[in-house]
């Protein structure tokens, strides 16, 4: 990452060891993004100096996420196979010590025994054993500390469940010490009255522990998922989309993200545990209730926003952006003749004016095909509620505005690679006269040789009403001038 | 409100008095609004529930806003004046009891003498007395216990300045007892040495009562704005543009709105202390380091955002909007017949071909008058990195695509009102063949009688390269179906 360049001396630094009184010296330019247990979070969110001077926490800690059958799925599909298979990835993957980690899997009720009898099949074949050995499948906890930890709390998961599977004391371990090293079995637990239980909806074993519960139906089950009190990750196996859509509804605020998987997404699917950068990451309530990543709005968190007033000429100096209203700038010369660094914001051009006439609209459509009614047939034209009379094609406004505004010759001006928020705002009817302002508003570099032109375009009338108003986008050549 | 209907029963609630174990039974799908002093915030962000159980929590604190005469302004001129007029408003509007209001005024040193004798000026004019009388411009604190508080915060700030205006002690009042009831004079302070003040920078009186102190120079003055450890807003009275970048790029960060004010803006101008909706409202540090209003994204701060991941036909039946890869659906007729509640969401057509023979952009370029090179001259378009020959115009291939896919007779579809996100991807040379692929995308009601349809549009060419794609935007009526 430093030799990329990209970032300055001094952005990363990885402390291994204590960080002294570093909480107490943020303020309100820092930001704390925090990643692992309710607990740590909590004395880290109450730290005085972060309460006292805004200073911004994200907290992204372990939570009791919940995976569930789908309604819909019956044994012996597609559906029923992944299930088991995403269930047990997340119990054994790192041991189950991850945030993202299953802890809680609802299952409909008629299906509970054929899904303990699949999950204990294969917890059952999980090779334990020494990282070193190639038939590893799970290694140990991090500690031995943390073995008792979980130890601990699958105790009190054990209060109010069966074991059905695994043994918190005695772990079959290949080329290594079960007790020295910490080595624990995967422990499947069943609970067979998730509406009274509290443990299994609130105490996390941090390791390879999960809870079976039974649901009555969707909303029960929503209902179960919920119980998690804010969850990183909700996971459904299900092929019915209306199955999907109710678990959103019904469970969407109480989990950072929703995860469906089926015969369908099964190939490309990246897995119940995997955050992507793309896709917010956190979760409500005992997950944090922070954000992280999520795309473009991961960079943002760690940025401010500040609300900018002024005139459009300030907004414009300030942004380096025409903002509506700025001053026009004329310049000498037509600006397709003008190189990228030549051509300043808010440089603007008003075209001749062009006359629409019966025949342009006639011609238009014969020319592309394009023989709409309101553009045929006068009739038919007023009774739309749009249009007063036969009105031009859009696209004859958009193809004669180019004509007005284009400068032929070769030029700096390479491609026209598209447009953004067109509109359309009034009718063009027989004999009104089209001109174009055409304004530049925005300058983007996007290679060595040419950067991105964006232009303001507005059509008017005769009467100065605006028809039109697009933003148009072309690449522009740098020319002679490749750094400004 | 209740009355607009728009509201569920129970929605807004106005609690008069104590609101007894509230922030104890909060919980993460509840967020806490808060709107007072740095004090009151910290108390209830402290509160455990609140921290415990990830409660959304978002402060407005009323902060050591400053406002600053930019070093470009000098006496006599509009911004002067504009200047004295904004901080003398801040000083005496609602007495001073306002989050946003001036509590720090920046001011050249070679104006301080000025500015001083300005702002007595409009201190002493100002009609200090009984609410009822019309004369009367600033009435009482809200109570004597507020007016303890002010006094006592005055006089921290009296140990690093001079008074040069006001005395806590006796004020003139009309019509009304000026110590039976809660008056106090504004009072103004001057710091000749604000770096090393620090009760200036720190200590808040919520009432009438604001600081003067000079800067040397525009750098100077931004490290003073910063001083305040994070405001709601800093405004800057300054005509020049450049002083305005220069206070964005090195204040923007410590405050949550910065408000340029001059000749230009002055009759527009909404005011120092005036948040508006469509702007963000609260600030970083002192001021809450929390986020309100800022237009669609003040109502996102009351929902909740959750990822959602799927096959795109699961995404489609969950959002009710066409996501590219999901299944494409084929109706009977044309979509252009068929009623607004009538097409359904992934609807597709694929039309015919036509090809682009040089004639047609011959011609096109003839009757438009758009003869860009790119279009005309071989040599040139291949001169040119993106082209290989010379091109169809892409406004000719959007004419064609219309002529394609719209049925011409009168029917549902009123109008094409615009389209979004154009981008041209791949150059149509001379024999090449155009089809396109129009899918219903999404649907939103907007009047009684016609919504608006977003459908999803590619172009493609006789190797099913994508050439073209964009949104195009329609409004089709409901015909006889007025509800779903």
């Amino acid at each position: 990452m430093l030799e990329s360049g990209l970032l300055r001396r001094g952005a990363i630094q990885l402390i291994m060891g204590g960080t002294s009184n570093l909480l107490d010296i943020l303020d309100c330019q820092d930001t704390v993004g925090f990643t692992g247990s309710a607990a740590t979070a909590l004395t880290l969110r109450s730290s005085p100096n972060i309460l006292k001077n805004g200073v911004r926490f994200t907290a992204e800690q372990d939570s009791l996420n919940g995976s569930l059958l789908g309604p819909d799925v019956v044994p012996g599909t597609a559906e029923f196979d992944l299930f088991v298979t995403e269930v047990h990835r997340e119990m054994t993957t790192k041991a189950g010590q991850k945030c993202t980690a299953i802890r809680r899997i609802m299952v409909p009720e008629a299906y509970m025994e054929t899904v303990q009898i699949a999950l204990k099949e294969r917890l059952l074949a999980t090779k334990i054993g020494h990282p070193a050995l190639a038939a590893t499948e799970m290694g140990a906890l991090v500690s031995l500390g943390q073995r008792l930890d979980v130890r601990a709390q699958a105790r009190l998961i054990a209060k109010e469940c069966d074991i059905i599977f695994g043994d918190e004391g005695s772990c079959h371990v290949e080329g290594a010490d079960a007790e020295a090293g910490a080595f624990l079995s995967p422990i499947l637990f069943c609970c067979l009255d998730p509406d009274q239980a509290v443990s299994v909806h609130e105490v996390e074993a941090f390791g390879p522990v999960a809870t079976l519960m039974p649901y009555r139906n969707i909303d029960h089950g929503i209902a179960l998922l919920n119980r998690g009190g804010g969850s990183l990750v909700a996971s459904v196996i299900t092929h019915d989309p209306a199955v999907a859509r109710q678990v959103v509804l019904g469970a969407g605020s109480f989990h950072g993200r929703l995860y469906f998987n089926d015969r369908v997404s099964q190939a490309e699917s990246t897995g119940h545990g995997s955050p992507l950068p793309h896709m917010v990451h956190g979760g409500p309530g005992r997950a944090g209730g922070s954000e992280e990543l999520g795309g473009l709005r991961g960079v943002k968190h760690y940025m401010q926003q500040s609300a900018v007033q002024g005139s459009p000429d300030m907004l414009t100096a300030i942004t380096g952006a025409w903002i509506k209203g700025a001053t026009e700038l004329t310049a000498a010369s037509h600006p397709f003749t003008r190189d990228f660094y030549q051509l300043k914001i808010g440089e603007t051009i008003h075209t001749a004016g062009r006359e629409v006439s019966l025949k342009d609209i006639e011609h238009f459509a014969e020319f592309t095909g394009d023989r709409f009614y309101a553009h045929m047939d006068a009739e038919a034209a007023k009774a739309n509620p749009f249009f007063p009379d036969r009105v031009a094609h859009g696209y004859l406004l958009l193809s004669f505005a180019a004509g007005l505004f284009v400068e032929p010759n070769p030029g700096p001006v390479l491609a026209n690679t598209g447009l953004n928020t067109l509109s359309f705002q009034k009718p063009v009817v027989v004999g009104d006269c089209i001109k174009v302002q055409l304004t530049v508003k925005r300058k983007t570099r996007r290679t060595e040789e040419y950067g991105e032109v964006r232009w303001a375009v507005v059509l008017r009338n005769q009467n100065l009403d605006q028809v039109a108003e697009y933003e148009l986008l072309t690449m522009n050549s740098y020319g002679e001038t490749k750094v400004p």
